[in-house]
């Protein structure tokens, strides 16, 4: 809504359409989340904030923002705590969630003591952050269904000085969390899509499940968010591209789809023939976005085509982007791909996808401790990955560890 | 934005902001176009209009609605006109698109001489009509994409006669465009995701196509719109429910992902084992859409599972929904379902889905000609299928040819 504080109504309400319309060109539950908080806060002057979705009658914890602890545009873990809060009337945010009202208070330790909830003054405890104003708004969408809940902390004013929330914050940020819910439900709807394109490969190769593809295109957002830093692309640059990746790293191997299954669920070792057509699965994924409507589309054919390819080259299937579209008579090979040839998106999945099986119990292994998973992307790295994406990737590896903790297998 | 006509800058934006909330609730794009039309058209009280989006280069006829020459809410073969207008100057849609600014015309039979585009009276002369005011807006969605073109005709005051558009309809409904040109911009990022899904079905069964499942859910929609306005259901909740169907019925064979390659590509008729195996595609089906997040995911569910069953009974799987997400040692049949315990929407796609079977060519067999399968839908009415749904489909045969004639085989 624009860095400038607005209090004329009529500008305030041009200024929610206008964001509402950039929430909505945004594709992943993680990157509208991102822009809503960030949006809120820029309106109230709020140093910090997050976000709770329902999930099954509890409130679980999805997003956050915080200006004095997290330096900004760096990979930061604590985005992957997983806890949940009941919806009842103890928690500040369990109170709005249940009155669906939205509640300021202008000092969290100062509340009457007659009110049903208190204040959990555990985080402040452990991290040192001192919480004072607060505004809290339940986030709701047609037929008044309950999306969840966002909690502003501590307006500050022009000279850093935190204040109460302003008669403009508490009126206009619950109007824009209307059409702020109903893109949440629509980022849900599509990571749950995605995901079923995955369940659709996993009726057929049972390794690739929900929390694998959710995992991967985590670490790929993450690695790729420090990537972008580091070369100073505008922050607007790369909240484009991570919504993307991350969706788009999700459907790497969607093409086994297209592998038979005496080759697919082969008990035994491949043999070098049918290891060769099980090759064939990065070219059947690139064709299942032939249609290139969008980035998204763009992107996840890249990655489909090239997340096997290697820096030093010799991976597969190495043929050029006209021949995926020509049919089955394609020699494997004839194009080789190196360094950055292999776009960067792919370069970013390899690491993820490889370090994840090695990461993941297999029917034949146990998963392999942290430092083996590292030193074999160590040994690799500028022969078989990207030794700079190998390099981010032992940089953030707390970050690594907390998404890998927060999908864990069996868990949605 | 709502029936009465709003002059107030400030109530018209915050109409605009509600209004965009309600569209980006919508899923299929057609759903979106109708609804984006229909609020333009009752702000600005025009008559008819149209929607064109770009393709290629072109401008192609995508959706239409004109109070005086069709009846609301009954199903309409002029919605599936297909033809497209080249984006030059010599058309009004063309120059609009080619500009990028809207332009308000008074009377479209009284044009200057020394404009570069013309009116095409082609239209008005077969159907009656007298086209006289328009208002013609370009669709730019962010980053100067051009979505498409809106044309509104023949605003009309409170008397019913025809006038100029208003100010106001010029100042507010570019503004709505832009948010709605995000949303159909999704619309289409939808329908691909769902079409996608379909290819991953279509990479081992290739009767499958893109084509077909098109045309699967457009009949299944405009039976059910029919079905529904019967029994004057509201207009919200036909349009609701209506966009919900459409792309869940393009999901009805998804499940054939989970059926092995001996069976599903056999060349020679299966056996009665492998013809029990077959079956299961619809529980596998209904498994993908095990997260019910959405009315969406409740109804693709519900297709998938029941669309083999009959009327009077005996159709598959006959299963009960908790043994659906049971293991795979079920027994077929164990719950006999028939008449108006199997979901009115797999009630709806059953009829469809058969009769594009039987109106498209096969490996083994030419299509059939319109009597001969209309013949049979109607000899198997009380039998295989509802008989009102089939009495339905009779009824609007002329809409249903209008969407066969859209996509045929072999287009997108």
């Amino acid at each position: 809504m624009g860095a400038e504080r607005l209090t004329n109504r009529d500008d305030a309400v041009l200024a929610i359409l206008k964001t509402s319309e950039e929430v909505n060109q945004l594709k992943d539950v993680d990157s509208i989340l991102d822009k809503i908080l960030f949006e809120s806060r820029q309106f109230s002057g709020a140093d910090a904030g997050s976000i709770f979705l329902v999930e099954d009658d509890r409130l679980i914890f999805s997003y956050v923002q915080n200006d004095t602890l997290f330096k900004k545009e760096t990979a930061n873990a604590a985005l992957y705590q997983n806890f949940g809060i009941p919806i009842s009337e103890q928690s500040i945010v369990g109170y709005v969630a249940k009155t669906r009202q939205s509640l300021a208070i202008d000092d969290a330790y100062e509340l009457d003591a007659t009110l049903p909830f208190s204040f959990n003054k555990s985080f402040d405890e452990k991290s040192g952050f001192r919480t004072t104003s607060m505004l809290t708004i339940p986030l709701i969408a047609q037929e008044s269904r309950l999306v969840g809940v966002m909690q502003l902390i501590n307006a500050k004013n022009d000279m850093g000085k935190v204040v109460p929330f302003s008669h403009e914050a508490r009126t206009y940020i619950p109007l824009f969390c209307n059409n702020a819910s109903v893109a949440i439900e629509r980022g849900i709807m599509n990571r749950e899509l995605i995901l079923r394109m995955m369940q659709m490969a996993e009726l057929r190769d049972p390794s690739e499940t929900g929390a694998h593809v959710q995992r991967v295109g985590a670490y790929c957002a993450e690695i790729y968010g420090t990537w972008a830093a580091r070369r100073k692309h505008s922050a607007k640059e790369i909240k484009r591209v991570r919504d993307n990746l991350r969706l788009a790293a999700m459907l790497h191997d969607v093409g086994k789809v297209g592998i038979s299954d005496n080759i697919l669920k082969k008990p035994a070792k491949l043999t070098d023939e049918e290891y060769d057509t099980m090759k064939w699965h990065t070219i059947y994924g690139a064709r299942l976005f032939k249609n290139q409507t969008s980035e998204l589309d763009h992107m996840a054919m890249e990655i489909a085509l090239c997340h096997h390819e290697k820096w030093e080259g010799r991976g597969y299937p190495s043929i050029s982007k006209k021949d995926v579209w020509a049919g089955d008579d394609i020699h494997l090979g004839g194009m080789p791909r190196n360094g950055a040839d292999i776009p960067l998106a792919a370069r970013i999945c390899a690491v993820a996808d490889v370090y994840d099986a090695l990461a993941s119990p297999r029917s034949y292994k146990d998963p392999f401790p942290d430092e083996k998973c590292l030193g074999i992307l160590e040994s690799d790295a500028g022969t078989h990955f990207d030794p700079e994406v190998v390099e981010i990737f032992l940089e953030i590896f707390d970050v690594i560890k907390a998404i890998r903790d927060k999908w864990t297998e069996g868990a949605k």
